[in-house]
Order: structure tokens, then C-alpha cells, then sequence
């Protein structure tokens, strides 16, 4: 490893106070009833004035305390820097949650070496959850209570609870994608839809099994593996290669090694 | 009226409780990795302990305290009673969002004069969130804040963020069932998915415009509209009628008369 343990201790107390931080905003907007305003793109895609602030206080504390990191954020584009290390920011992951009211919502904050994630957190402030991936290792913490996480350990896909934000084609699925995804449910026990990254973080404590998406971003993935694989999950994009491979935000986790190599079996599936 | 003000405080008192007492059995098996086992049904409806075990408690409180007062559960079917009051429960309301991990399944809790709802709660403990809907007020209680409920007071449907727990035929929805929410969702803003009761919860803090489902029994729809109402909101079935004036248990709820209108005639819709 090109750093030592003790830099790694570093930046996983400073993220943890991101998070923090970018807590003092976001819920100054939940749920009261924030404008919201349309970005133009190919989709829907509401943001809030939580987002951008959330993202600016973040963005100031890391050019403050670690001014050679770069930075990329779903919000301000990307700072670039010529060192190893690079955070990756959302300050609110899943908006149209967000101006539901519904708090699956969540920010996600990566730091990445040389391009890999290092550390992954997904924090939902509302319900007060936050699950931190790294070092091998993810912690759950619901208010006073902290868990290490470990995933359902499930293999049967036919026993599989599945996730995807949405199952319809034309909002982030691609036709071809939606109707993968069907074929995925029909082999599967249950699906729900509409959590964003908050159904990664119940993957890693055992209460979903699969989560399938695609057209993610950087800022919405990144965080991602270190959460699953440290509860000893595995997420690869729709090819079984790490995320990032593709352009396409292909994304699928699964619980198991075993469970992700049926998953991917029915996802490369020859249909005519 | 034929119950006094006295009569119905009592009353509203006496659901809390209920509702307190249910909490202590469902939230034991919450992201508890509790067994599921499959119902004999049309659709996958998971059951837990929790739901058995809260309907069971919650029995014996009303047998207790009113045992002229009649009694409908998911789990457990009717006991009739003489007079004119029936508790009508839900202990667990979205199963399937329980067994995944996702709180925003409920404790539903209704008390009928004469088949009316009177007075319905919304309730879940997980979040410690309660929505209690009586004598035309609605408040929504979260840990030690309360306020007055008030819907969005949306009018305009291009701007509605429109949920419903499943939007694929063959689960709630019938084929033309589907093909009706699709049509609204096009003329509206936005969807969420996978919410069940919570959904009107949302609704009732002006967080979420129309809510559309189908296949609701009289247990999943009994304390909703004693909520929705109180908020300033309507709730009907797709024809415009009073809830249960029709055996298909379509909903219809929306945060204004206007808003109401305008989506019924969507719904009502000549297709070819």
C-alpha cells in the first residue's frame, strides 16, 4: 500500500465529520417543503437547495484541511489535484425521494486512491443511519446502536429480495435494461423499488439480497463497494468487472459470491 | 351524532394505546432477520411473527376494555359484535417492506360507527412516526414533535409527485389498472413506488399529491381516510365514491378537491 494506516485513520475520522456537516443542511430542507427546481437532462432529476449547500460546506472543509485532494461532486463538477486521492461527493443521493418526503434519501461521501474508493459512507440523517465501508470492514450505526455489518449470506436467487429505484424503461433503465431486470424478478422472491443508495445500505445488513440499477454516475457508485464488500457482499457492473468499467452505471450487488454469479447468469442471458 | 365527544376521546385515547402496544411486538422482529413464511394467496404476501403476535395483543387490549366492540384483522378475520363500533387492524401494513428492511410499512388502527371510520392511525415505530387522524384533525407526531397536518394543497396535476406501492400488472394492479396509473403518471411530475400506507402519511404532510392503488382490503383502507380528511385532503375510490363502495379496493387519494378531480377524470378516461 502507497499510505500508511495511520493517513487512512485520518481521513475516515475527517469523512465521518463530513457527513456530519453535510447533515447540518440537508435536513434544515426535509421535509419543509424546499422549492424545487428542474436541471435540464434526459430525465426528471429535482434538486434541492439542500444539495448544493450541503455540498458547498463539504467542498470548503476538504480544500480547507487536505487542499491537494481532489474533488468531485454530483452538484460542482470536479477539482482536480495532481496527488492519489480524490473525494467523491452527493450530497443528496435520491432527490425525488428527498421531495417525497420519503427518507431514503441519503449522502454519500467516497475517497478514492488512484481512482479506487477506500472508503465509502451512506448517511441518511432523518432516521439517523449511517453505514461506513472501509479497511475491510462495515459499521451500521442507528443512533447509539453500531453494528458490524454482515450480509443475508444468501445464495438461492429463487429466495432473492431484489431493488431497483425504478422498474420502468425510460427513467433510468434503457429498454433492454428494464426488461433485464423483469427477467431478474422472475427468478427472484420479492422486489421493492424507489430506495436509491439506501437499498445498498440494507444489503449489507442482511434485509435485501440484490440491488440492480443502471445509469449511476461516479458520484452515485463510488461509495457504494466499500460499504457492500466490507459486509462481505460483492458489486460488480452488469459485465462482473468493477464499477467504472463502463459508461453505462451498470451496477449490481448481491450478497454472495454465489448469489452474484446467478444474478450475472440471467443478466447475460441470450434472449432473441 | 350518537356517540358523544366524551365517548370518542375515550376512544381516541384507548387506539394510542393499541397502537403503543402493537410497537412492542413489531418492532422485536424488525431488521431482526425474523423467519417468512408464504400465505396461500393470489400474490407473494409475506407474513411475519410480528404481525401475528400484534393483532394477538392488540385483541385481547380491545376484548378486554370493550368487548361489546367488534373486531376485523388481517390475521385473525372478524368477531362481530351487537353494537354499532368495529376495530378494524392492520398490524403490519407492507409486509413485504418489513421483510426487506424498509420502514415504511405501518400499524393501521381504525374504529367504525357503523361502518364509518371515525377515527384512524397511520403508525410507524421505526421512525417513531405516527399520523392520527379525528373529529376532522389530523397530527402527525415524530419522537417528542407534533404538528396539525396540511396537505400540499396542490391543485395542478402537472406538478403532482403521485405514489403506489406496485406499478407492474399482476401484482396490485389489474392490466387496465396499470395502464390507468401509467397514464396518470404521465400527466403528472413524478412517481414513487413501494410505500404502501405510508404513502398517505406523506400525503397528509403535503409531502407526496396523489396516492393511487387497487386490491386494498377493508383492513388497508379503513384508517386512511379519517387521516387524509383531517388533513385537508380527499380520498375516494376511482369512481368518486366513499371507500368500500365497491369490492376491487381502488384508492384514489389527493391533497386537494381540485387535484382530486382533475386525476378522476384520468381514471375515468375513455381508452380505445
Amino acid at each position: 500500500m502507497a499510505y500508511s494506516a495511520d493517513e487512512l485513520n485520518q481521513y475516515a475520522a475527517f469523512a465521518l465529520r463530513l457527513a456530519d456537516a453535510a447533515r447540518g443542511q440537508t435536513l434544515q430542507y426535509f421535509r419543509k417543503r424546499a422549492t424545487v427546481f428542474n436541471k435540464a437532462g434526459v430525465w426528471f432529476d429535482p434538486v434541492t437547495d439542500a444539495d448544493r449547500e450541503a455540498e458547498r460546506i463539504v467542498r470548503r472543509m476538504i480544500g480547507k484541511v487536505f487542499p491537494d485532494h481532489g474533488v468531485l461532486g454530483e452538484e460542482f463538477g470536479e477539482v482536480e489535484a495532481d496527488g492519489p486521492w480524490r473525494w467523491v461527493l452527493d450530497p443528496v443521493d435520491g432527490t425525488r425521494a428527498f421531495v417525497c418526503g420519503v427518507a431514503s434519501w441519503a449522502t454519500l461521501i467516497a475517497l478514492e486512491y488512484e481512482g479506487d474508493p477506500i472508503l465509502g459512507i451512506i448517511d441518511q440523517p432523518y432516521t439517523d443511519e449511517c453505514w461506513f465501508g472501509v479497511n475491510g470492514k462495515t459499521v451500521f450505526r442507528h443512533g447509539e446502536d453500531e453494528v458490524l455489518c454482515e450480509t443475508s449470506g444468501l445464495t438461492d436467487l429463487a429466495k432473492a429480495r431484489i431493488s431497483t429505484t425504478d422498474p420502468r424503461a425510460n427513467e433510468y433503465f434503457r429498454d433492454h435494461e428494464a426488461a433485464t431486470f423483469e427477467r431478474l424478478t422472475r427468478a427472484s422472491r420479492l422486489a421493492r423499488f424507489s430506495l436509491d443508495a439506501y437499498a445498498y445500505g440494507l444489503l449489507a445488513i442482511g434485509e435485501l439480497d440484490i440491488v440492480l440499477e443502471a445509469g449511476l454516475q461516479r458520484h452515485d457508485f463510488s461509495a457504494l463497494a466499500p460499504v457492500i464488500e466490507g459486509a462481505g457482499g460483492v458489486i460488480t457492473n452488469w459485465s462482473g468487472e468493477k464499477l467504472g468499467a463502463d459508461d453505462r452505471g451498470e451496477t449490481l450487488a448481491a450478497a454472495t459470491p454465489e448469489l452474484h454469479k446467478a444474478a450475472l447468469a440471467i443478466l447475460n442471458e441470450k434472449t432473441i
